[in-house]
Formats: structure tokens, C-alpha cells, sequence
């Protein structure tokens, strides 16, 4: 059965998986001491616009949230976020887990608002008890968000300053930063990013890649003895070049940015399908992420033909599902979708 | 300057701190194996209509929701509380620093309703991603609330039913306890909140001891090793005599529902006087605390005079804030707030 | 019967309970924010000969050792302390709570021997795997050591270079402070320790009163926040001034001392009965604790008389028992211990 | 130039790579509800001799004890470990971030003996004082050890049955666990470590996989909601085909024991080698991993022509290195070995 469940259905993009078996026999250092490590982290480094940005590779998101945030953030402060962000959701509480509290914060679109950030900070500070309360010590967003939604360079710019005015780092969650950087509808590049953000990982996982993310530190901000404290959390890799090849991979020929161009052709192909069958969008998405509203019926007989992801029940009647496209999403695939929509 | 600052502005009751200096000379043995805390423990959960309850005590408020909430918690659970709650917004992210999120939920009048809490755990629970988000597995209320409201028996009732129909505990923090049960306004017993919660605590702090929690576990369900889990958190006291002899005393006499009566008459009158200076209620209390709105000229003026404290900022020129009534407040002190708003 | 089980058997120092009598009434502020906190810190940084040292007030050793310990290390580092250090064996793991490890080093006579802590640091980053290791980022001593040995000037001064060239801080752990300044043979002086340490504590637990410890952060080095942190770990009495105001006593005419040198002196008298008696020390301790060594049979015979505390098994037949003298030691309760054991 | 740094120096062995070449265009379920992860637990279980037994896949060593030991311990309790045990000395911390102990035992050969353990045990319960202690809750061991030695069958039968008495899961860290089985030297196998463990590891990373660890719970005692607990330590991976298909891999044909053979083969050579060039054994090890002792010359020497690893210092002159023998030890890569030695 033809599958949009995720961006994480199939193994990795080809060219990675080749460049692992080209590698395979090479003796190297463990634990992320190894060339094809050095060589990612400068490719990276480079892309971003900020040769001398600390790049740093971990295995996956939540892994990569918590280690970047408890590393981070000082005893007495927490993170601030939206209410529907990953690490206020859907991370098993794997940021408390660090001893740090998750400060929610009103979402729109799932994006936290310039505006809103600035009334929580102001407020915060004019509290008179806000010793007794959780100081916010960075802020999380993410980009997309989990609705698929982008920040316009107005925005980002906007949080940027607000963290720069409190001293707190922004902290940007790029589990899927290859499709924003696609989507036609952004005005946002990845220079931007680095230079608006303190710290932001370029998710690997669901762009091609079998596992792996890569954390930016823009500042030279890098935790010291970060090594020390990944391997505190359990997240170190004894093969790191795992995670070094794939990257290495990824950033070579534009690779990164080739997968999330076409996730995003084939994205805007769905959106077009769904609009033929008829279908609400739960949210307009521009990148690879599809929100869709079903009744509770044609959602039970379209899962007999094709695999998507419950999102959430929007009421009685209707459900919001998820569509997701991916290196691996073909004209076929698409083409499948089309007809057990119209079919039916 | 006549003080409303706080509940915890003066020491402790005088018939409190007698027995301390009675008892001072006894030998008795540490961390809390001694007559005064058994007694004082046997006595409570007479009170209480539960005489097989496990009584322990603790030293603060803070102290004692981390150490139940962590102790009473699965791994993978969180504990849901009020948006308001104390534990929400007032410990510091003193249940977060324990590894566990506080799942927040909308309030009314600082109380989570019962509605709100049904469709919270029927939603979790429906929804194909639960596992991948923090298991509600406790249920936290305030009795009297951060707003110094009160959950009826009915309310009560329903957020226990739904406890137990999820079988998970619900727990009430009865920091003011005393102030509920003596107010004019409550249907709801001592008892009542025995049979209805899994566990509570009986709040000294802030009902004439100098410090001290007496947490009841209503249904022989104290966590195993309970000392050790305190020790581990700091919280034992090496002369534990100081909690025992105090709770033995609160619990001797009535006194303290005779002290909570005391402040619970004084609130009423408070609150008569504010109708007479034409203040507003920012919300209708029934308990010991009362929350009124001041012009923020008026407050510049009043805080001349009288001491109080700020709650939050209504809006540009109006400010919240507390005025609370104990055991020491007296009838000139009240006198002393009329002459001051009268006065202006 | 006549007690020695320890230095908390008794209530306050009947000093300290009159001044809390004495303060009861008057109005304060909550969270030691008082006049009395205050008063006490400025008397306890005087006497300390670093009158801009900044003192906080806590509530018991464990509580004090964990806030201490964790607010001042980093995230990688972990406390290096003797093997039979309280911080190792008798806080239920209250450091490793908090997310550090104790690492264990040899001791002597419960105490690290500079010689000891310097090959450890120099093995430590000799260690070519040191990054996956847990960094020594603080030593904590504790003096009188749990076997009540002291730490002579020039071993202090050894530990404290060591220190100093590795940049951690040195914490001690006074939890019976006054009992090694009161010793006969000790050459170190409050202003030695303060001089030497980066941080220690004076405890008022163990030497009369009700509870509470004094932290002394010498070289401006309080963690920001320090409050907060506090209150986090559920750490922050509401009534502060419960601390304050017995601080205040302990260091009003040299009654922090008086009380020491009172039940120095009961200890030396006692370690002359035991030698009367024939009983051999287990270690020869010049502070308020005394380590006898006794068979499990005079063992037996003895508990029926007088109360003291299990120590630990020497072998199949024998047992070593600890022997505290306090404030509240009298020389009718030495005569008592006297006939318990010529009477045998 | 040859290495025997590690055993995880090359990629994953050809045929587990080929079969993540083939599989990779499938679509799968995410987060290890997959086909592939089915299929090798099941084979896993049969290889064990427990078809009920529970598997779970992770991805890292480290990350596996973090959460097996934190999801099995009760609050009050910590890990007993040898003195050298990997969780003791070289996760950086790991089980302490969890908030629990390693307790430290005293260790042969890098082995607890069972008399230690039971002593221990004993004098644990025995002590008066143990309920402000942290109380014994499981028992780990490594299997080869860290230092390359093996528990006979005896050793674990004995571990097992005082464990059983204690009511305590005794947990094996079987990071280079094919190599322990495969050694000329065990009387241990599989089915009877599955026996005589509560839970267990089958180490994947460092014989033949790219990363990966497959725990046993032997006695349906995972705990619940596993994988919640495990998302919440940021140990799940979206894309848990990685580690399915590559244990299906390991336990086909053989695979995982023909990969471990080698080595062991391997490392015999390498050990005639060693006397050959008139080296000295540190300890004598069965299994893939050899301890051998340089003086500080010959290992500079040495270390221009073959890389290996340091060890520790043995004195002044001397230090211990290691040399790993993994699937991708060849004759050739030996007989390099013997040249560079018989040359200097």
C-alpha cells in the first residue's frame, strides 16, 4: 500500500546509503573523532555562512532537544516555547527529564508570536514573586513547526532581537529545516537562520538521512566539555561516523536541499489532489506536511487504500491526518493517492 | 505598619511554640521516631475518620508536593494541575527538577472542573500518539485554590470518580487547608477530603506552626521506603520533634481549627470593609485571602500604610493584590486598614 | 534513661528558644527576606573574618550538601569525596539526585590526605578517556569527619592549593563545625577555614538548635539565583526567620562556642570513664563524638542503662557504638554512664 | 597504518549492510514497529532459549544501562557495580544523571565474586542505619568484563541465587557479549544467561553492527510503557528499522557467533604474538580484547606503526594499552602486527 505516514518511511536517500558502504572498510576513530566528521561539520559550517560555527552530530530530535537545552540553560531557568511545540508535546516530557520546566506559551499557527514573547518576558520580570518562578532561559521554536507552518524573516528577526534585548539564546528545532528552506513561500535562507538563532539542528532523520542530526552553535557558544555531557545523556555514538558519512553525504552536491526540493514538488502536487477531491486543509502548509480534514468515514475507507497518520479529532464527525512527503515520494505514489480519492 | 503581607508574617501560635519549650528538654530520637510525631500522627488521621491513614511529616509546601508527586509517579507520568496551580507556576519547577512534567490544564477560579478534566483524559488517551507523550498519572488540586476558592463536595466528588475510574491517585495540597474547612461557604469535610483523595496534606506553615505538612495517604498507599525517598530529597529532619510537637499541638484542642476560624471571621470583616471603602473584589473568596483591585495610584498610597502584597497586574492602571488574614491578625489591625482606605 | 545517641536528641539551646519566644510576634518578611537573616549573616560573616562573605541559611546537612553541591557544578563534573564521607554513604543518594556522581577517594581516618587528592587529579587528566569520565569539579570535606577527626592547618592548606591549581572549589561540610573549632587539638580557626575553603557550612542542627545550617560562600562565588535554586529543590522555609532568628542567637555572645567548648569537655570527661571502664576507642576523636569499641554481649548489657548509637560491626563479637555529648550533655548524665559501666 | 584500536574501528560487517541496502526502499512503521524488529526479537528470544522474552532494540551502550538500570530501580534504591565496571568509571556519569547510585563494589579481574556481593548484601540489611542509606536494587555486571575476563558458570549461578534471595535483578552489560560466548574459555551460554539474568544486553556496536543493543528481559519483567521511557531519555529512533534489520542480520545464519569466532580467533594469534615479542600479558584475557604492558618507549615506538589504544598507567616506565580484535581483523592486518614488533 502506497504510504505518506511519514518522512520516515523508508531507509536513507540512496546516494547516503552508498556513500556508508563506500566508507565501510575505512579504519576510523570512534566517537565523532574521525575525517568524515570533520569534513560534515565544515560543510555545515560553510552552508550556514559561519565557517567558524561549532557543529556538533547527534542521533535524533528529542535526543537532540534535551541535550541542547539542559546543556544550556542554567539551574534556574526553563524553556520557553508554544504550547503545541515538540518538546511541550510529543517528547514524552524528555525536557523535564533534564529537571527543566517547558514555560508553553500561546501558539498561533504553531509559532510564537514576537509579540507574545515579548508580553511573557515583560511580565515576567515585572512579576514580584518571579524569583519564586521559573526563569525563562531560552526560547524554542520550531521551523517548520509541527503544523508544517514557516517563520517569515520578519518574525524570526522579531524573536531574535527580543532574545538578544533578555540575554536568553533562540533556540531553533530543525527536525525538518530542509523543507522550510524549499518551501516556495519562505523568505528565510539558512545564513539567516545562523545569524538570527544561537544555536539550530539540521535534522537529518527525516531528510534523507538513516539517523542524525546536526547542532549549530552560532556563537561560540558550544557547551564546554559538550562530548562529556552527550555521553552523560547517553547519546554518544561509538561509531560516530555513522553519523559523520551521512552528513558528509548530505551536504555534498547539494543533497540536503535536492530531497527537500522534491518533498516539496510532490507536497504541492498533493495539496492539488486534495483540492481536486474536494478535501479542507486543516492548516495551509507550504512545506512537506499536509493537514487534511476527513469525515470519520471517508478517513476509515481511504486507510483501506493508502497509509497517512492521524493528526487529531477535529470534532465528532471529522479527523485531521496527515500527509507527508519525502525523498522517496514518487510521481506514482501521488498518482495512487489521486485515484483512491477520487474512487471513491 | 499593620501587616496582611502573608499568612506566615508572625511565628507560631503561641499554644505551638509553648509545647516546643515544654517539650525542649525531652530526649527523643531522630528523624521523626519519636512520641510527639506518632502522636501527632495517630491524632491526624482521627481527624481525618481514617484512623489506619499513614501520616508523614514534612517541612514546606514546595518540599512536600515534590515529594509526593515524585514518589507517587510512574516513570512515564506527569502530574496534571490548574494552568494556576502552584505547582505550575510558584515552585520554581520544583516537580520538573524531580523528572516529571506538570501537565497543565485550563482552570476556572483556579479550579480544574470536572468536565475539563474528564475530556483531558479521554483525549490523551484517544489520541494514536499517547505514547509518545507524558502519561497523566496523578491529578493535582488546591484546596483552598491560589485564588483562595473552594471546590464544592460535588466538584470534588467528580474529579474523584474520574481518578478513580483512570486509576490514578488525586491529590489535594491543603497548604490552607484550615482556611477551607472553616469557611462560611463550604460543604466539604475533613473527612470528605479523606474519602475522596488518594492522598492530601494538611498546610502548618501557614496555620500557626513555624513550619511543617502533614501529608495523609488515604488508602495504605505510602510509597515504599517513604524515609529514604525523603532523605534522598533532603527533606528529613534530623530533629524531627520539631514537626511532631507542633502537629501534636495544632491537633490538640481543636487549635487548629480553632486558629483558621479565627482568620476566616477577620477575612469576613477585611472584606467588609473594602465593600465600605468601594473596592473591588477581584474575585470572591471565601478563605483567608482576599484578592482586591487598587488603582495603581491608590496602591502607591495604601502601601504607606498597610503592608500587602502584590498579586499581578490587572491592566495598565490596575493592579491585584492580597491581603490575607492568620492567626495574629487582630481586630485593631483591621481597624487600622479602614482608617487607611477611609482615609484617602 | 540517660541518653548519648547522638547531638540531637534535645530540643534548642535554651538561648535560641527564648529569642524565638522573644520574636514571635513581631511581623516579618517570608523567605528569610527578615531582619533577623540579615543580622545573622553579617554576625556569622564577621565571625568568619570575611565580612563580605555572603552566607545563606538552610534547613538540614543533607538539604545543604545537595543545594550546595549541585548549584556549583557544572554539568560534566561530579564531587570527589572520601569513601566514608556522608555525602557517599549516608545521604540516600541526595547528590547522585541531582544528577552528580560522588566519586569516592581513599581515606584515612574518614579524611582525603592532600597527597591522596593530588595523585587522583593528576590520574584523572593523565587519563587519555577522561572525556568519558566524570570530571572532579569540587571537593567536599567534612571536619569534624564522620569519625570525629579533624583536619589539621597544613592538611587544610594542602587540600586548599590543590584546589586552587585545578581550579575547583573546596566545600566543607561543618556540620559539626563548633565541635572542631572547640577541640583541644585542633590549630585551624573559623577564619583558617574561611581563608581556605571556597564554600562550607556552619551546622545549627547539631549544635543546639532546633535546625538550620549556615553556608558560607567565601569568594563572592553564591550561584546566581541562589534563591531560586533554593526553592527549586524544595529547599525555602516560609517562615525564614525560623533560621534567622536562631542564627542571630547562636552568634550573640559567643553562644555557638559556649555550647561547643560545654560538650567538648563532657567528651573528654567521658573518653576518661571509658578508659576507666577498659573500653578501647575505635578511633581516638578529639571532637563531641566517641567511637567505642564494645562486645555485642557488654553491648546488650549496656543498652538496658544508658542509650547510645550502633556504628558498625567490627567483627563476629564485636561492635563499634558512637557516644555524643551535645549542649544539653550534664555532668549527672557522665556520672549515670559511669555506673552503667563499672556496675557491669 | 593497521589498527586494533577498537572493535568498532570499521563500518558494520558486509552482510549486515547488505541487508540495510535491500530493505532500505521499504516501507516501514516507524519507531521499531516494524517487520524487521519482530523477526529479530524473535530470533533473539529463541537464540536466548526464552521465546517469551521481552526484546527491546537500542541504539548505544551507555544508553542502554542509563535505561535499563533507571526503569528497574525503585527511588530509594541504586546499582551495585564493580569498583571497574563501565557504569562505575566510563559512562561520564550516565546512571547518576538518572538520580541513582552506582554503589561500588571491590572487584578480581574486574569481576564481583559472589562473596563479595553477598557480603555486601548482608551488611547492608545488618546496619541500623540503612534506611538513610541507598538501598542494593540491582546487581550489574559486565560479561566479558571490561578487562576481557570471563564469569564462569559457577561465578553466575552464584551472583544469580543471591540475587534471587535479595529479591534484586541482576542485570549483564553484554557489550562484547559474542565474544564471551564464542571464547575457548566460558562454560556459559547464551541460554544460560538468559537463565541466570533478570535482563540483559546483546551488544550489536562493537560486534559487526553500525550501532545497536538488544535487550532481554528474561522474566516478562519490562518495565511498562517502555517505550514511552525510553522516548522520554531521547533513546527512541524514528527510523527503528536501522536497528531491527540489522539484528535480524546478526541472528541469521549465524552471523552474530561467526563474527565473534573471528575475533576470538583473531585475538589468539595476537596473543602468540605478544609472547613471541617478549611482551608481557596485564591480565589474561579469553576473549577479543588484550591487555598487554609497553614500556613508555617501545609504546612510542609501537605507536608509529600500529595504532591501538592506551589503558591506563601501570607506574613511571610502564603503561597498559589494549589491542582489539573485531570482523574486520584480518591475517594480514597480524601478521603487520608481528612485523612491527619483532622489528624494533
Amino acid at each position: 500500500m502506497v504510504s505518506f505516514e511519514s518522512d520516515y518511511i523508508c531507509g536513507a536517500h540512496p546516494e547516503v546509503l552508498r556513500r556508508l558502504a563506500e566508507t565501510n572498510l575505512e579504519c576510523l576513530g570512534g566517537y565523532g573523532q574521525d575525517a568524515y566528521c570533520e569534513r560534515a561539520k565544515a560543510k555545515i559550517a560553510r552552508a550556514a555562512g559561519l565557517p567558524d560555527a561549532e557543529v556538533e552530530l547527534l542521533v535524533g530530535g528529542t535526543q537532540t532537544n534535551a541535550v541542547v537545552i539542559s546543556t544550556m540553560l542554567a539551574d534556574y531557568e526553563g524553556v520557553a516555547a508554544a504550547r503545541t511545540g515538540h518538546v511541550s508535546t510529543h517528547e514524552a516530557g524528555a525536557i523535564e527529564y533534564t529537571g527543566h520546566k517547558v514555560l508553553e506559551l500561546p501558539q498561533t499557527d504553531g509559532k510564537i508570536l514576537p509579540e507574545i514573547l515579548q508580553r511573557f518576558l515583560e511580565n515576567f520580570y515585572k512579576d514580584e514573586n518571579h524569583e519564586h518562578m521559573v526563569f525563562p532561559g531560552m526560547v524554542y521554536i520550531s521551523h517548520p513547526t509541527e503544523y508544517g507552518t514557516l517563520y517569515s524573516k520578519e518574525e524570526l528577526t522579531g524573536l531574535s532581537e527580543i532574545c538578544r534585548k533578555y540575554s536568553i539564546p533562540l533556540y531553533l528545532d530543525g527536525a525538518r529545516l530542509g523543507y522550510a528552506l524549499a518551501s516556495r513561500e519562505t523568505d528565510v535562507t539558512l545564513p539567516d537562520i545562523a545569524r538570527l538563532c544561537d544555536v539550530f539542528y539540521i535534522g537529518g532523520t527525516k531528510v534523507g538521512a538513516l539517523c542524525g542530526e546536526a547542532v549549530v552553535f552560532t556563537k561560540r557558544n558550544r557547551p564546554p566539555h559538550f562530548l562529556t555531557s552527550v555521553k552523560k545523556r547517553g547519546a554518544l555514538l561509538a561509531k560516530g561516523r555513522l553519523l559523520g558519512v551521512q552528513f558528509d553525504a548530505l551536504f555534498t552536491d547539494d543533497l540536503y536541499f535536492r530531497i527537500s526540493r522534491h518533498a516539496i514538488r510532490m507536497a504541492e502536487r498533493m495539496k492539488e489532489i486534495f483540492a481536486e477531491a474536494g478535501l479542507s486543509l486543516y492548516i495551509d502548509s507550504p512545506t512537506n506536511q499536509q493537514f487534511v480534514i476527513l469525515t470519520n468515514e471517508r478517513l476509515a475507507e481511504l486507510s483501506k487504500r493508502v497509509a497517512f497518520s492521524f493528526w487529531e479529532a477535529l470534532d465528532e464527525n471529522h479527523t485531521v491526518v496527515r500527509f507527508a512527503a519525502s525523498w522517496s515520494t514518487t510521481e506514482e505514489d501521488l498518482e495512487a493517492l489521486r485515484e483512491a480519492l477520487l474512487a471513491e
